[in-house]
């Protein structure tokens, strides 16, 4: 079945796609940016510059930095940071469930697998 | 506002986005692959490519020649090109028209703008 996948576009030239959308699921789930990398098979300077883009984007930070304590270094996000994830999902979900039948549709009409 | 893009991802690797709807839109438009191709400022070379890998990704051609005739050489959806076509388009309607809501509520919540 084919998947619709979805970026939201933000004026003036942002993009926010699934890419880091789950950075910031993965960071949450394993508490720091280089775990959250490390989970996605990326290099943890290519996730800080992911994550820099979102703060620089927004105008705000999207994660919050979790210092001190035993394992030092930590992120978590932000209610910003929260919010994207929470949205994006859910824009997903409604987009996904409304474009459903035109892509049974198309998939009938040509064939696609 | 944030605006929404959107690609169909179909098993087994291939993806249908805005640039290539486009493409047939401007090839249906003007009648030719040169003449969409001029309009999109896109190279001869890199449109044929892009309607060949639909044609593979279909397994039935997107295009259908029109040889002869006093401006020769040109083309015209199939079937399949114009149900491709249409049905993006409506994917995509429905699409926007679901998530509309959680935009604003994103937009709300984060103030992009």
């Amino acid at each position: 079945m084919p998947s619709l996948s979805l970026r939201i576009n933000l004026d003036p030239e942002g993009r926010i796609g699934p890419g880091k959308i789950e950075l910031l699921e993965q960071i949450a789930a394993h508490g720091s940016i280089s775990a959250g990398a490390r989970h996605m098979n990326m290099s943890y300077k290519h996730a800080w510059d992911l994550v820099e883009e979102m703060n620089q984007l927004f105008g705000k930070p999207v994660l919050s930095a979790q210092k001190g304590g035993r394992r030092g270094g930590g992120a978590t996000l932000t209610g910003t940071g929260l919010a994207l994830v929470t949205r994006f999902r859910a824009i997903e979900r409604a987009a996904m469930a409304a474009a459903e039948p035109h892509i049974a549709a198309l998939q009938a009409e040509i064939g696609t697998s």
